[in-house]
């Protein structure tokens, strides 16, 4: 049997080396950098990188160090790209962001927000915004997008994520789908309760009206009363304004309370939903392709292909550059199946060298890369 | 300016050199790891990979490299422990799986399915079990996790994913609840149509019953009809019952064909989910803990300190560990905001070095780590 220690001791002194080696390959890389830029080549070139992989890779006496070597030095040249990006300081990057000290917000600014009156979206809206600015509502998540892409509106704030359903897979796609971008987010407390007309009693309530997210946050309160059927709305502030208009006791809505005010409904119960401290997330859309100089969130979508290793290939490029992700979501392709996109949250602002490096890497691997917003 | 030449010819050389040393180090981390195994010493010694990281970091010129020099060395040791785990082959790996060659199913299986007769979910279970197993049905998804539980059943069968509205994450949680496995996987194809009693016409339907996914599934068929709307029930079939008992022509169920022959309803609409490649994953959940030799997909699931950098340490385990993910999803934590619990689908089978290595590595670094299945 070998001794521990000794083995220990020679692995320490092959790790001094190793140390000594990578901090000598950066110094020659940022000699190369410098090169590049006087020279106007481009930082990332693949060919290069192909080449000199194949070549390491040979090197190997067996399967599992080829394997070890071609992940190491993928690491290694990903570290010397993004040490090399930092020194094209504000130079064309190919990101299509500007940056601004802040959002052009004035008494002169429209935003066009989701669901009726007295909704979570409109409490939302009025938080972020403050009473001055011109705003109005539609009824559809696509129709904020729709207004704020053809001008009606310079702001639009839509809900994105709620802590006990999870993601708003239909906003998602809306913003694949249009070219707006996320300028802002803002956290809303929610709490449900259930409305009635002022002369109902729990008791009497046959149906509930509700958004479809409502009515799901609220499951457990559901199945614990099957005599109450869930009825689909617009928005829950919708349900408050239908069973107003029908005049039914058996009726109610599932909103918050505020919406009780607004409606003359009276709270048959409080709290429904099933989780005590449920938030909504909200986004705040805009069509100008901007981001504040002190934005620490980017949100991206990526498209990958039904390759082995794709998506660890694309993942690599968050942690070779240390960046922290906050959200990854994959959704399922329209039309293929089990084929994903991705959407992933990051920490960081689209200046960052090495977020710059993530971009361009993931760029060069994915069928698509849109970016969403750096908020 | 440098020579671009001369600088690669120099980064070759330094290349060559990390390679040799890469090679050496992992011949003496083996060396390493049959003391270990000799003295039953565990692999994953992370207080020695601490130190070691802290004796090389200070080692580094500057904060880059010293940023650099860590997430190389992270590396390092983990691949020196993916090959110390491949030589520990079948010993004790704290993994509470046991392997099988087939799962036991014959014709005293008992098998219970979530939904009414006519559902998708019955059908996927007679596509995965044939018509031979004793069968029953239950009407919510916590059931068929209780019959299992209970004994009542052997194996239950469970939508978990659909390709145009996600996963269905009531499913997630039930299944972290729960101590039941997935042993299996179906996928089906989903078309839905909208089915009315023999004497109705597409333009006399006021209102659909469907299950909250199927609603989902058909939005843009509803957005498009206004006038209808649309009532949750448990499930697809049950809408169709409903229609049934009422009789009235007004009323529609969203449900897959077959659903229209068993309870004799007439098909208004064919394919009216807003997807025409619209699939349905499901799941086969048991209650032992156990895998087949050629389970080729693992899920895990598991939660986060809310901590910078969680996320991107949790990830470098399946990268560094060669394990390709297909599917990551992240949701939100009851009764705590934004902070996460994921689920990760990843290849491979427990027995391999590369998946015990990662397991090992999340299991000491997440709050918790639930090996969901391997199937």
């Amino acid at each position: 049997m070998i001794d521990l220690q000794d083995s220990r001791n020679e692995i320490d002194k092959v790790d001094k080396e190793i140390v000594r080696l990578f901090e000598y390959r950066m110094k020659l890389a940022q000699d190369v950098a410098e090169f590049k830029i006087q020279t106007g080549k481009k930082v990332f070139d693949k060919e290069r990188e192909v080449e000199k992989l194949t070549a390491l890779k040979a090197l190997a006496g067996n399967e599992f160090n080829r394997h070890g070597i071609s992940e190491l030095f993928q690491q290694i040249m990903s570290m010397s790209r993004k040490m090399q990006y930092s020194l094209i300081k504000e130079k064309d990057t190919g990101i299509p962001f500007e940056k601004v000290t802040a959002l052009p917000v004035d008494t002169s600014t429209k935003v066009v927000w989701f669901g009726a009156k007295g909704s979570y979206t409109e409490q939302a809206f009025k938080q972020y915004f403050g009473e001055e600015v011109k705003a109005f509502n539609v009824s559809t998540f696509k129709e904020v997008m729709e207004k704020v892409k053809d001008k009606s509106a310079d702001y639009g704030v839509l809900p994105i994520e709620n802590t006990s359903t999870g993601g708003i897979t239909d906003i998602y796609d809306l913003l694949v789908e249009y070219e707006n971008s996320i300028m802002g987010e803002h956290i809303l407390k929610v709490n449900h309760a259930l409305l009635g007309l002022p002369q109902s009693e729990l008791k009497d309530i046959k149906k509930v009206y509700s958004h479809n997210q409502g009515i799901l946050q609220c499951q457990k309160f559901l199945e614990a009363n099957p005599q109450i059927e869930a009825i689909v709305c617009e928005s829950t502030a919708d349900g408050a304004k239908r069973i107003v208009s029908e005049g039914d006791i058996t009726q109610a809505a599932i909103a918050g309370v505020q919406t009780a005010k607004l409606y003359g409904l009276k709270i048959l119960r409080e709290n429904v939903n099933h989780e005590c401290n449920n938030s909504t997330r909200f986004i705040i859309i805009g069509r100008n392709k901007q981001y504040k100089q002190d934005a620490k969130k980017i949100s991206i979508c990526f498209e990958l292909p039904h390759e082995s290793g794709s998506l660890y290939n694309m993942l690599s490029h968050f942690i070779y550059n240390n960046l922290n992700m906050t959200k990854i979501e994959s959704r399922p392709l329209e039309g293929k199946t089990f084929e994903y996109r991705f959407f992933v949250d990051f920490e960081g602002n689209l200046e960052d060298a090495g977020v710059r490096n993530a971009l361009f890497g993931i760029k060069e691997e994915a069928i698509t890369l849109k970016i969403l917003g750096n908020y």
